[in-house]
């Protein structure tokens, strides 16, 4: 028969068992921390509806889209989680508690040019704080701090998560009279990091038509940096001149202290006045979040706060604040560079046990026992060598072999292998139950990141 | 601005908050439950290119896909588990260990007719087992006897899994003469259950041109039953005229001593030999689980027995065993019928932490005690009336709901309120956690579904 050459498209992410194993623990991490602060769990269709989901329409967004008839229906995949997120709150305006507090981990869609380390179908991890006409600006100081203890948890501690606030920005934009050309400057000062400060004036002065001084005036506040209290010292300056800018700052200072409530340290945020986020309908906090030893992958958490959620599907007034994590792409660039650990147990299970005679009695009571006190057990049924069963037991990397032949039945026991250390014990089901999970519990105790 | 109205297509399954709790702890029960037996976690893309995904071809499920173009590319979503699973293996072949034991549980897409109860995304949850060029019998039992674990975890009792042999069908129709017409026979028999003996006899007889005899002998085979010793003795009447018909029944005959050896109670497995599945890549022991009290919504659960997994890419020989959950489906008419438990705590968080002064250090800190404690806790940032936060504490169910005032920060304390009992206590944060920890577990050790 001729064979169909089974692949997985280009773009898409599929993982081995081992590597699975630690994409899952990332997920579980996710999702614990997410529930923790109360959030809770949604999950919305991957197809829509094209004319909702691009009810917003134009831009990249549309371009990247995966969009196709069925029978008489426009049908799009989701390419984010917001407009999802969006449409269910409208949806089911009336059934729904506010604030409605969401995490929702799942696939979206964009057809991008493939390339290395870039994705066409990639998780997204959101979480979103939605306010019925008003939500207050704790939830832009919490936003943030569950991010950093949801890093923690995975591991990681050298992370900066950059705080902005958008009123500042326009604020600062409408007292020099730039109000209009806010945007293109924007795109213009975002370059800063890439090409430097000289070269990003010259594009202001050159292409977004600029005068000098002013182009200068908008480096000198992109220039600002320091410690948090340097920043907001150096803006206090600034106060008074602009309505909308005073509203900011009083902002960012309150965010900034509700911060440190929180216990995020200083080391970890950092107000950045550079930080604006592309996206039109951030208003006030925005986010991005770099890891301090790999600024070349950008941010791997944005977010901020928005007006207006829905205005595209209903006149509700629906403010929020929310934060997506490109799981997919942290993943890919983890595991690229080597800071996956390898210490988690990434086999099917814990125990294989690996019965010796005919009769399975015992080997099944034994599974079944160790599976009682928690571990997970592979009860290996084929008819084998010894030594193939070995070296099964090797290729899945299981930390322990549980041997069951005539002489453990006749004596009631179980032959444990530690297979890391080559050790062998002779236990009852009990006892080596609580071996086997003690050990595991020490192997499974660090963080599946390792900086 | 003209709105586009938010609305979710027909055919797709998106929950209230509450009802998707309940479908997450499903989906956590039949991970850990897959887990404990040591089978590895799977994700495999949704979208496929068609040539892989098709590459059996015909039948239904053609008519039903969604397919459609993306640039140069032919594209498809996945319909099932099971070919996504056969490509990965013939992929992967070389870097996996076998048997290779994976669970899935993953979003699938049919374009089917809408209609209540039916659904165009619906979850699968699948375990299978492949072995490379042979798999031990032993699997036709586990891979039964885990689907009984799971389901006394989701807390179903009254189920019956059946349980049938393909080579036991084919033996009997070729010891009969009746092997050409074997397939459309299955599907005439199919219908017993709807139609009765007495019709099935003359559709036999009239359409499938069976001679009465035949068709006779074929209604007094499927009407073997009774207990399963009961059945094999029936079945033991045929022996010694056909070889795969005798060695079908050593198979059922060792499943099912197996199945005792794993625990599985009589009243929860039966032999069934009405069971075909339909099929053709069955070749072995196949499943169907009912529900006794619910037999009208037909199989929940259903799989078998097969020696070729992925013959469509690979001439390596994969045969296995898999079975294969409808979720969807399953929690669609357990919610309808109210068989999903109100007791378990279905609020975003356990305990909602109320401020009720502007300094908010104090219940910040009790919060993070009451997380550390592994509750769930949100704290609520609203500057509202005691009134309008009583009102939210209510509207999202929360079991606990925690005061903190002046009296209560000059004290050290929490006030928490039991909101089911309406009972009030001060007590320290660590006295809070542990008291409102004791009382959630309560309230969540039942389980999710109820008879």
């Amino acid at each position: 028969m001729a064979k169909v050459s089974p692949r997985t498209l280009s773009g898409f992410m599929e993982l081995l068992p081992a590597q699975q194993m630690k994409m899952e623990r990332m997920m579980q991490i996710l999702r614990d921390s997410y529930a923790r602060y109360g959030f809770t769990p949604l999950d919305t269709p991957i197809i829509e509806s094209a004319e909702v989901l691009l009810a917003k329409g134009g831009g990249e967004t549309e371009k990247q889209i995966y969009r196709f008839q069925k029978g008489d229906s426009d049908l799009a995949l989701r390419f984010d989680l917001t407009v999802p997120l969006a449409k269910y709150v409208a949806q089911h305006y009336g059934e729904l508690a506010f604030p409605f507090r969401r995490y929702q981990i799942g696939k979206v869609y964009r057809g991008e040019r493939a390339q290395r380390g870039r994705f066409r179908e990639f998780y997204q991890a959101d979480i979103d704080v939605i306010g019925d006409g008003k939500l207050d600006i704790l939830n832009e100081a919490e936003v943030p701090a569950i991010i950093y203890d949801t890093f923690h948890a995975l591991g990681l501690s050298r992370f900066k998560i950059r705080v902005n606030n958008r009123k500042l920005l326009n604020g600062f934009y409408a007292m020099n009279g730039m109000s209009e050309k806010a945007g293109e400057i924007m795109r213009t000062v975002d370059k800063l990091d890439k090409i430097g400060a000289e070269k990003v004036k010259q594009l202001l002065i050159d292409e977004v038509k600029m005068l000098p001084c002013k182009a200068e005036n908008v480096l000198d506040f992109m220039a600002i940096c320091g410690t948090n209290a340097e920043v907001i010292e150096a803006l206090e300056r600034y106060r008074g001149m602009d309505a909308t800018f005073d509203q900011g700052l009083d902002e960012l200072i309150t965010v900034t202290k509700y911060l440190r409530d929180f216990g995020v340290p200083e080391e970890n945020f950092a107000v950045d006045l550079t930080i604006a986020r592309g996206l039109d309908y951030y208003t006030g906090t925005v986010y991005e979040t770099e890891m301090c030893d790999h600024p070349e992958i950008g941010s791997v958490c944005s977010g901020g706060r928005y007006d207006n959620l829905a205005e595209y599907y209903t006149d509700k007034q629906l403010p929020g604040v929310g934060i997506s994590i490109g799981l997919t792409r942290l993943f890919y660039v983890l595991n690229e560079q080597g800071l996956l650990s390898d210490e988690l147990v990434t086999a099917p299970c814990d125990a294989l046990v690996l019965p010796m005679t005919e009769e399975l009695g015992f080997a099944v009571a034994a599974a079944t026992a160790l599976r009682k006190a928690g571990l997970r057990v592979q009860l290996y049924g084929e008819k084998k060598k010894f030594k193939a069963k070995m070296s099964y037991a090797d290729k899945i990397g299981v930390p322990f072999a549980v041997f069951i032949g005539e002489d453990e039945m006749n004596e009631g026991v179980l032959s444990v292998k530690d297979m890391r250390s080559g050790e062998q014990v002779k236990l009852s089901p009990d006892e080596a139950a609580a071996y086997m999970a003690r050990r595991i519990a020490v192997l499974n105790s660090g963080s599946v990141i390792k900086e």
